[in-house]
Parts: C-alpha cells; sequence; structure tokens
C-alpha cells in the first residue's frame, strides 16, 4: 500500500506539504492540494483511522429519504443505526450529476477521508456509478450491481420471487392480462424487474403482452401515461414496479369511474406506509427497508475490513390487502 | 408462537410432561417423546434459550472437513470462529441419507435444542433439503438456494464471475476448444456453473461444443472417463469444477505423456492447498473458503433473529499460475 513518502518522492515535495495536502490545511495552494490527492488516488493511498474517527458517508440521488413515509428513510436510518452500533461517523450527502463531474469519485472520498459509501437511488449513466468499475474505495450500491471490482458490493431484495408470487396470486383469482408498469428505463432494478415479469409470467403459464408492458419512472405522475393503453388493451390487473406508481395508477382509474378491485386489481411494489392507507388498502410486495439499510452497513463494513462479499439479497414478502379481487369474467 | 401449554392441551396431558419430553428426562416413555416433538413441531414451538446456552449445528454431507487441506476445512472453522465471537455453542454433525430418513429435519433439530443449522455439500434429492422447503428452522445452505422459504438462506461464491474470467484468460491465450468437466449432476452448484460455463463462452463469443462438456464428480478419479474423449475432440484447454478434479485432469494428461501446460491448458477451482504445489502449480478460480463459513454464520445469526437475508454471494479470485499457457496453433 501506497505511504506518505511516496506520494512525496512522486511529486518532488516533502512528506510534510503531502500530509497538508491530505489534511486539508489552509497553508498550501488549492493546486497542490489537487495534486497531493490525485496522486495518493493514483497510487491507491488508504488514510489510516482510529477506532474513535471512523467516516462513512451515504450518497442519496433521485430518492426521497427526509421523512418516514418515504422510500428511503427506514434504509438510511437502518444504516445509521448499525454504523452507529460499530462506532462509526455517517455523513448524508444528496449529489446530483453536476457535483459528480466537479470531482472524481475517489478523490472526493480521499479528500474527505471517507472509509467508504453506501450509494442509493444512483442511475447507469451516473459519471460515479462508471468509475465505480475501477474504484478502490469500499462501495456499497443499492439495486445496482457491479462486476468483477471486489471493492464494491450490492445489496437488494430478491426481485424475482416477490413477482413471482405477485403473478399467482393474480393467476388463482383468474386474471390473464396482466399489465406491468416499470419504473424508469435507465437503473438495474427496472431492468432485473422487467426480467422477473416475464420469468414469472411464464412460470405461471400465462402470456405477457407487449402492449401491456411499459417504463415509467418511480413517481404517481407516470401512471397517466399508460393507464388508459392499458384499459384499452384489456388489461384486468395492473402490477406496479412502486407503491407511489400503484398511487398514481388507483387516482387515474378513479378519475375513470373504475372501482379498484372490482373492475381492475393493482398491485404495488415496497409496502411503503401509505399502501396500507390507500383506499383500497394496496396488495403489495414488500421491501424490509430497515434490514436493507443494516445489510449495506454490514456488507460495507465487510469491504471495508477486505472480506470481498459481491451481494446480499433480501426476501420479499407478498403481503395481501383489499386492491385485488377475481378478475371480471 | 406455540407454547408448552398448547402442546400440552393438543395431546391432553400435563405441561410438565411436555417440557420433560421437550427435555429429553429419562422418566417418560419414548413414545411420549416422540408424540410430545411430533406436536411441538407441528405447532410451531421453539425453545426459549439463554445468552449462554445458543447451540447451532454444521451438518455436513460428501465434504472433506477434517485436515487443513481439504475444501470443507476452513468453511467450517470461519464459521466456527465467528460463531464463537457471538457465544454460539457449534456441533459438527456428519449425517448421510440414512440419517435422515431415521426422522424429519425440524424434529431432529428441536429434539436437540440446536437454533439453527448450516449445511454442507447436500445434494439436491437429500431428504433434508427436501423438507427445506416448509421447514421454520433457521437454516443456511452453502450453494444450494431454497425459494420461498424466509427461514432459508443461501451461502456461496458468484459463479458466474469467475468462470467468466477464466474463459477470457483462456481465450487471451488462443483456445478455442475449452472442455469443461463439471461435479455431480444431481447438485444445484454443478447446474448454476453448467449455466456460467455456457453465458461466459457465449460472452467471450466462443462456440461450446457438447463433445467438450461433461459431468463427472467432485473427486479426482473422474477425470480418467473424459480426458481421453475430449483430447480426441480437440480441446486444447479444460476447465474444472474443482481442484481436486484438475489434480486427477492433470494425472490423465501425465499418463499419456502429455505435457501441462505445453501440449494443454488446466484450470481448477477452490484454490486448495494442493493447487499451489501440484506441478505445475495451478491456474485456479479461488473461493474465500473462511470468509464463506464466516458469512454463513452472519447469515444464519439474521435469520435467528428473523432478518430474512435470501443469499450472501462472496467475490471469487482468478488465480493465474503455470498451468495455462498459450494454445498449440
Amino acid at each position: 500500500m501506497a505511504t506518505i513518502r511516496d506520494i512525496a518522492n512522486k511529486l518532488g515535495i516533502s512528506p510534510g506539504t503531502v500530509s497538508k495536502g491530505l489534511n486539508g490545511a489552509s497553508d498550501i495552494s488549492e493546486s497542490m492540494r489537487q495534486a497531493v490527492l490525485d496522486t495518493a488516488v493514483e497510487l491507491g493511498y488508504k488514510p489510516k483511522t482510529m477506532q474513535f474517527d471512523k467516516k462513512i458517508c451515504i450518497m442519496v440521488e433521485n430518492m426521497n429519504y427526509e421523512s418516514i413515509d418515504q422510500f428511503g428513510y427506514e434504509i438510511i436510518s437502518g444504516f445509521e443505526r448499525a454504523a452507529a452500533r460499530k462506532n462509526y461517523e455517517v455523513t448524508i450527502i444528496p449529489t446530483n450529476l453536476t457535483l459528480q463531474t466537479k470531482e472524481q469519485y475517489d478523490t472526493f472520498m480521499l479528500k474527505n477521508g471517507y472509509l467508504g459509501a453506501f450509494l442509493l437511488g444512483f442511475e447507469l449513466h451516473d459519471d460515479y456509478v462508471k468509475q465505480l468499475d475501477h474504484t478502490k474505495v469500499p462501495t456499497v450500491l443499492l439495486d445496482n450491481f457491479i462486476a468483477d471490482n471486489k471493492h464494491v458490493g450490492y445489496v437488494g431484495t430478491d426481485n424475482y420471487e416477490g413477482i413471482k408470487n405477485a403473478i399467482l396470486h393474480l393467476k388463482s383469482l383468474n386474471h390473464r392480462k396482466i399489465a406491468f408498469l416499470n419504473g424508469t428505463k435507465n437503473s438495474m432494478i427496472t431492468q432485473k424487474r422487467q426480467d422477473a415479469f416475464l420469468q414469472a409470467m411464464e412460470h405461471a403459464q400465462l402470456t405477457p403482452f407487449e402492449s401491456l408492458i411499459a417504463y415509467g419512472n418511480f413517481n404517481e405522475d407516470c401512471a397517466k401515461d399508460h393507464v388508459e393503453s392499458f384499459l384499452k388493451h384489456g388489461a384486468t390487473a395492473i402490477l406496479c414496479a412502486s407503491d407511489l406508481i400503484a398511487s398514481g395508477v388507483m387516482k387515474e382509474l378513479s378519475l375513470k369511474n373504475l372501482q379498484v378491485p372490482k373492475d381492475i386489481s393493482v398491485i404495488g411494489y415496497d409496502d411503503i406506509p401509505l399502501a396500507k392507507y390507500l383506499t383500497p388498502s394496496l396488495t403489495t410486495i414488500r421491501q424490509n427497508r430497515t434490514e436493507l439499510g443494516n445489510s449495506a452497513f454490514v456488507l460495507l463494513d465487510s469491504l471495508i475490513h477486505n472480506i470481498h462479499i459481491s451481494r446480499i439479497e433480501l426476501r420479499p414478502e407478498f403481503v395481501i390487502r383489499d386492491s385485488t379481487s377475481p378478475a371480471l369474467s
């Protein structure tokens, strides 16, 4: 592993100046500091850290987490609690594409003294996600898998098992024309759920119709672009890739004077607090978000200790409530 | 959750007799004890356990683990060390089909007061594996996945990543006719590696030939049934599903006066201690067995605490040694 002396030698400066650069001292120039950091990253330098000074961060993009009824809340609080028990200090960093173009991921992490990070809500085209192919910083991604880099791990919920049970439930209620309103196209989780839906339909010996499958996004308002077309093509049930999408679908159906579940059944995904308070209460595929956060920490702590877990997957739980009933025949 | 009183009521006996049955007291009949245990299992009774009395077990079948050069050794020692740190008492139980037909898995576990088990080396047709579809006993399987039962988890090494890197390595050495000698047909890991091999060949844009793919078993002596046929069909490299198989393959090649890697390249799987002492030393796909054991314990401990992780997968490491070199052209 590279030392402060290696960085000093490479740059032809004193180890003292390197330390200043790494520690953000104010008496060296910004350009010298940048040179120190870039060289440190290039040589794979890792800061030594003491028991009471273990800093990690959570980076969040495209995901709401501020209040308990939002998807990210319990994931983050589960992570924070697990981290606190092991004396890590956790910083939450909302991020976006602009921030990511300003500075390389590894440089950002080193500069701020973070030993590792948990990334939520990132999309495949994000700069930081692309840089994860080669990062040496221990990193855990929710719902994103990076191949061939032992420093990066994936945590998520088994997509197939939940969707399979939803489809079998609908089949037992005599639904045959099942629509699937998926999330944002540009995310790994959406691709996984697309595959899971097709595989589950095949497993249930049902035909998936192209006209009944669409990509939306993970918000309520994507429903209005697709519900009408699903209905026109004869859907008797709509499986949604999130509870928010399902809530939007139910509003859309209500505007068309259709009753859930009498006229059409709806299933959500996640079981956020909203799900059981909708009218009718929502049948959904539950992800245990506290445990997702907890598991993400277990994985990150393992990577920091050079235990190269590549994935931890949790079981979903299929929760049957009032938004599904037998298909109109 | 069922109580001792529930069991007593169901059988029409006193709670004291139920306690005796559960605790294996000598002053009740064997048939009464069996009735108590069967009813306890049926009602989903779980023993209350104190901090200093947490018993779990490791069941082993078809796997050598007694000495450090055997596949199971580090898995089991890694598990035991992690368990000891959390004050679990671990018992190792060698098992076989006869033992499994004598008693139901859940009954065995309850009778012996085990809170959970880690199962190694089981095959798909084993009675106990079949019973895992419905068990309520926290159970972790090495290399076997059980769908739809939240009490059972899977731990293993990512099969695709290791095999993909082996194939890309052989391709970079100009090998095109790559043979694959897999393990015992009746195991999930063998099926997974079969899929991984085909997928990796496709990824590398190489053609897999049926005549170059065979099932053996996880021992050295399966090599003699297949090497000749692989050679006849033009193989320039043989990928094996374990180091033991690879060792057998190298012996077979030596008997035919062929030199590894000059005449033919060989790759193993696992990186057991033997691998680096073979002549030539073996290029192989390393599984970190200590971490597999460690992760198996983390998973079992989670299941015991009602955290329903379905799988933990580790990264393989592709280790290049002397048994691979450019293909003869």
